[in-house]
């Protein structure tokens, strides 16, 4: 007799003195399972969540769970993360989906697509929508179960070192930024540029590229981009809201006793709560501190995010066209977003909106 | 020794075959408590996060910390769930804090004060700013802990059977509202009135009030609303988010064992996102269902907003001269405000109101 089954059937009785040992060793095993990060430890507040993450699963199942947290490049480089999950090299990763999207573009949806869904609308459509279930199908190709830990919030959309005041200011321009939106602001005339975060800084310093888009204020600021470019555009359309999370390789989660998946899971639920809450708490001030030494905020101009947004529908749509796998959740992603999005701007937005008019007439 | 100690320090070696049952039973003791919560099966969101939140405490902890859930009524009434905590009557209640203004106005901000921070401002501030700890702090001469346990995000302004014009239309105008708003609603006019949620349907077809706040869309619908009253009326400025969560005997709590606190967290901050997700992922469909039924949206007119807006922030300057307990928590509660409410504008808002924009544009 398993010894949860036991527990639950013997309720609200005496429980304590009537297990035996040998019971609770058959369905209590230790395990110890190895997480690679694709983050490094410099983006605090999702690697400090995580180091949390690992603390709360040992103290759910009373330390029998034990998850050993490596960086990137410890094992495996940053953007191999998927690769060494699914082969087996370790039992899970805490990476973005989207670094993924060279495999198939279907990666993105887990992560964010520009002009996607925003934070609360992602986290409803993948809880409470079809998203999580869809992913996951999606994700059994690659030997992977997935399990979401961190939302960033709407991200910024990058330094420049000159100011993009009409498309023609894109022709040309090297910029960092990959994945879908690589390709949409390659097709309005940028040339996305690859290069791992440790790069970012001298490439930019140097003038090899002339833009970069990295995170928001508080990540921007630890980089220091704010030294080597000047203008801060917003919002970061490709990225209104970043999901982060776990692949865990299919069998070992499989294998996983119930009462450890059920740890990991709330415990990537209590992580992900605090990513989202420090991003929000924490970016604030960050931004007026650049701003006190120096950098300069600019919107994109309208005419450009139109025709990215353009741009951007018109190739999810040739993507569906070719990619059975893109057009089941691409589908079920539009028809999400079209149910919430207009409930979202009615009540949402019309508070958000009243309440900062008034606040900063108030305090100019 | 105990158990968990114990656990921890034979970290990755054979740990089960090693340990003793006695051991076990020291430091894991069968816990039973008794939960009631405020918000009635019909509020099926919160209802069913709060069924599943006591179930996950009982997986995490093996069946060892069992709480029974009791809806409003059953073992006290809905608005008497802090004192039924207080006195030692039940363990825990599920309630929101501002249900007990009448107590002190401090009792305000663990859920929601009009014009207040939204959702994902109000969850930064409890974990990342001062609130958690501050509202703590005030709730400890009440003998309780608290644990957030959900949020419903941005509510509606509520159900009136006639248009709201102009502020003279407001003058002796009966509405169903209670707390800070009730007191503020009151100053430009409104009758504010007490009705229990069992009483609104009624009171509202025999037209003894003429308006009522309660919910959403996806709440009110199922409370029949839309079949006496005309007028939905929008953003609900007194609830831009309402956060609500579990009262707990505080000498209870300090007595759990570590494990069944952390069970008893982690699981709450799984409703709470189960809860948010509920919302955003429902209120949708449940508003387009209304307005084919006949309901007809109308924003408040700016310039009773803006009123109330200015009677709302001299009420709390009020409070905050009187009331000292009010006064610490007000001005933590407005500084992380300022800090964080230019850049979610910033980010968020020029994100959202693009992407809503351009989709509208698109979806007449």
């Amino acid at each position: 007799m398993k010894r949860r089954a036991f527990a639950r059937s013997t309720a609200l009785g005496a429980l304590a003195s009537t297990v035996a040992a040998p019971a609770f060793a058959q369905s209590s095993p230790a395990v110890n399972w190895r997480l690679v990060s694709s983050f490094p430890k410099t983006l605090t507040i999702s690697y400090d969540a995580c180091v949390g993450f690992v603390k709360r699963v040992a103290e759910l199942t009373e330390g029998r769970f034990q998850i050993k947290l490596f960086g990137p490049g410890e094992i495996v480089p940053a953007f191999q993360v998927l690769d060494a999950v699914q082969n087996g090299t370790v039992e899970a990763g805490f990476t973005a989906s989207y670094f993924y999207v060279g495999k198939d573009p279907t990666f993105g949806f887990a992560t964010a697509l520009p002009f996607g869904l925003n934070t609360r609308q992602q986290n409803a459509w993948m809880l409470r929508g079809d998203g999580l279930r869809l992913n996951n199908e999606f994700f059994r190709a690659y030997n992977v179960s997935y399990v979401p830990m961190g939302l960033t919030g709407a991200q910024m959309g990058g330094w420049f070192r000159k100011e993009i005041k009409s498309r023609e200011d894109l022709k040309g321009l090297k910029m960092r930024i990959g994945g879908l939106a690589g390709e949409i602001m390659s097709r309005l005339g940028v040339i996305p540029q690859s290069i791992p975060a440790g790069d970012v800084y001298p490439s930019l310093e140097r003038g090899s590229i002339d833009a970069v888009e990295y995170v928001g204020p508080f990540d921007d600021e630890q980089l220091g981009l704010h030294r080597v470019a000047k203008y801060y555009y917003y919002p970061g359309w490709w990225e209104g809201s970043v999901q982060v999370g776990n692949f865990v390789g299919l069998e070992k989660w499989n294998a996983l006793p119930p009462l450890y998946r059920a740890a990991f899971v709330a415990a990537a639920t209590e992580a992900q709560d605090l990513i989202l809450a420090g991003y929000d708490a924490l970016n604030g001030a960050a931004l007026r501190r650049l701003v006190a030494k120096g950098t300069e905020l600019r919107p994109f101009p309208r005419e450009v995010m139109v025709q990215a947004y353009e741009v951007a529908f018109a190739y999810y749509d040739e993507l569906a066209a070719k990619n059975d796998k893109f057009k089941t959740i691409y589908d079920n992603w539009k028809a999400f977003g079209a149910d919430v999005l207009p409930w979202y701007q009615l009540a949402e937005g019309t508070y958000d909106n009243f309440v900062y008019a008034e606040y900063s007439k108030r305090n100019r």
